[in-house]
């Protein structure tokens, strides 16, 4: 099928899948969950293909990771999915209703948006997350996914369709482009009279391409610039915990830490143990004039360091005046994406909530949990960075639109 | 002031309105209703220019209806400015929240959009609205309207700006652009470095150049191809009186009638009188062939009229065999913007409001209705027509985001 074949079904299945009901979509998801624990070996066998060529090309270990499908993740797909089955269904959901003097009742409906299309680069998972929020919440969806991931893409994709299709879900429903070529997507951008929505999800140049090309809305998920702010009034032992996990413990992805701000009052305790530990685990630290005077050896940062999403294992590094500082440098350098403040002072942790103009702001928490299935909502289409229709990740509630239900008794315009 | 300069003090003035005191706001909001009133002659002078020019230009009686301000249209604005200022404050709403298993709170907290753009045509109270609406969500609001009401619409952002500069609203918060040239609109949609959602408001080809052009995320408000079905159960004089409301009190308006959709079963009976009170009313019947064998001496209709948006005393009008043909018709030439059934069959009802993929499906009411201040909303931004953020008419809640707001005791992601 081309492009513009699978469009056309996949308008026709979104008619069908608006009042699929409840029952049937659950089902197909746990047959999904299911035949992803008993086709594991195709999966990873595809996906051995997936990180040969990903060596070959050179790619850096922390892209590696993110491509690597183990049994911990393909667990976590399957458990992801029977999350998304077990959330109430959102469709129907009475968003809000009231009586209007006249007599007339007005309901916010919760209604599917359509079709929605996919374009994004890297992580095989996002197959399998993106298909099932979509069957969920009652959309149609083309999956597109990038060349580094292809095999493994593709194989997700087969067991879903050979999973869901004999439950009752209209053949449309998913569908794969199984070519990467860039004619492909730039046509999906085009499809204006059948998607309803392009979601693409990766790099500042993919992203620069959709939105420029698309006549289709787009939701935006672009680079994670994330921040960690210790405070004056921080335990700073928290500090350390929340710090080296927010930077080590999966690096390559959008919501790690990239630059790490500490107040000066407690800069002289703090940075000699958090920089040994960071350092210890391999991390190149970039450092500003303060910090290189407090801890020796720590490679200079430059202007373009605070704004450099590294996906690996590199920090930068800052010492700020207080609060003030802080906010600024985050609402000027970072990407609105998720941030974090290590504090025990209310003010200040009042104060950066509301200041910081980002998707997700954390009070002592790692930034590490801006993340659909950490946020409770199984998976997620991904880390939305615009502000129009969702921001943040998105799971279920966020890929629906609503309609007005007014019911009345005979009611005319005077 | 050139585009970009108002670009830059709009989003300095966003920065400032996002943490604005309700309190602050509408007081605002409410020194702008007063001026209204207490400067009504002025606005009249201006817009006496722009009637002047139209009807030079030959601008149609519906269209010139849109276009005319009169004391009632002015006092609805004041009212409309009053109810927004009375309407609970939007910004630091919580939408959702809840405490996942590892003890982090989770918060989804409704914030300002920022900077919006709206580029309308036509009607200059739209100028009020938009600038009320977007004070009230704490965004800073950059308006660009037609030439056609350009003398009105300078009028009245003058006189807001008067009204709310001194109250303590930034200088930056709402500002018109005085030009009307083509080059300044174009310039504006490029501008994604500041403004955060641009609303185009007008007819097709405006609508059509702005998504096109545009790298700034649109929310489109097009044509409204209205419907009303009367089914076979309807009570018939209800049905009559909703007919000829949403088809004469206001052709001029996206929210009235284009097409007329009548069951056969009833069309014997109903249609001689509804056809003869819109013939008397001065209404152009384009009808199919079986209305055309019930009623003598309609025009015939062809299939561009099924598809056409009049906004004036013209109506197409077909005899259809039932709900699945009348669904059917509504979803092929619709413009999902605003449809109505009249019944007094559950079922019917209950099929209708499913399976009409529109922004508003109105049972027993007329169309006229689906408008933000009959809503309750206190005034629009205008009615999306699109799915994504925003569907149907939009008052302040639809011009907000969120963000969220997640807070811990040291959680770290395993």
């Amino acid at each position: 099928m081309n492009i513009e074949q699978m469009c056309i079904a996949a308008k026709a299945a979104a008619m069908q899948l608006a009042s699929l009901s409840t029952a049937i979509k659950d089902a197909a998801l746990l047959a999904m969950a299911d035949a992803f624990e008993a086709n594991c070996d195709a999966i990873f066998e595809a996906n051995r293909k997936d990180l040969e060529a990903a060596e070959r090309n050179g790619i850096s270990g922390a892209m590696l990771k993110r491509l690597e499908l183990t049994e911990k993740k393909v667990a976590q797909m399957a458990d992801g999915v029977r999350q998304i089955a077990a959330l109430r269904d959102p469709v129907g959901q009475t968003i809000e209703g009231y009586i209007r003097p006249n007599g007339m009742e007005v309901r916010k409906i919760r209604v599917p948006i359509g079709v929605i299309g996919i374009i994004y680069e890297s992580r095989p998972n996002v197959t399998a997350d993106a298909a099932a929020l979509c069957l969920k919440a009652g959309n149609a969806v083309i999956l597109r996914g990038g060349s580094e991931a292809i095999n493994s893409n593709l194989a997700i994709a087969k067991v879903m369709r050979d999973a869901i299709i004999p439950c009752g879900v209209p053949e449309g429903a998913v569908q794969i482009v199984e070519t990467t070529d860039r004619a492909a997507a730039m046509e999906l951008m085009k499809m204006k009279p059948y998607i309803d929505c392009l979601i693409p999800r990766g790099g500042k140049g993919l992203i620069k391409t959709v939105v420029e090309n698309s006549t289709i809305p787009v939701i935006e998920h672009l680079d994670g610039n994330c921040h960690v702010y210790v405070d004056a009034d921080a335990d700073l032992k928290m500090a350390e915990e929340i710090a080296f996990n927010a930077k080590v413990q999966n690096p390559g992805v959008c919501n790690a830490m990239e630059t790490l701000l500490v107040n000066e009052q407690i800069a002289h305790e703090f940075l000699p143990k958090i920089c040994a530990r960071l350092i210890e685990a391999g991390v190149e630290i970039r450092a500003c004039e303060k910090a290189r005077k407090i801890v020796d050896g720590l490679k200079e940062a430059t202007e373009e360091d605070w704004e450099t999403e590294y996906l690996d294992l590199i920090l930068a590094l800052k010492v700020v005046s207080g609060l003030d500082e802080a906010i600024e440098h985050i609402n000027k350098y970072g990407s609105r994406h998720s941030d974090s403040i290590v504090t025990e002072n209310y003010s200040a942790a009042r104060r950066f909530t509301r200041e910081v103009d980002s998707a997700c702001v954390f009070v002592n928490v790692s930034t590490r949990f801006s993340d659909g299935y950490e946020f409770g909502k199984g998976a997620e289409m991904g880390i939305s960075t615009q502000k129009l229709h969702a921001r943040g990740p998105m799971g279920v509630e966020e890929i629906t639109t609503y309609k007005y239900v007014v019911t009345g008794s005979g009611q005319l315009r005077q």
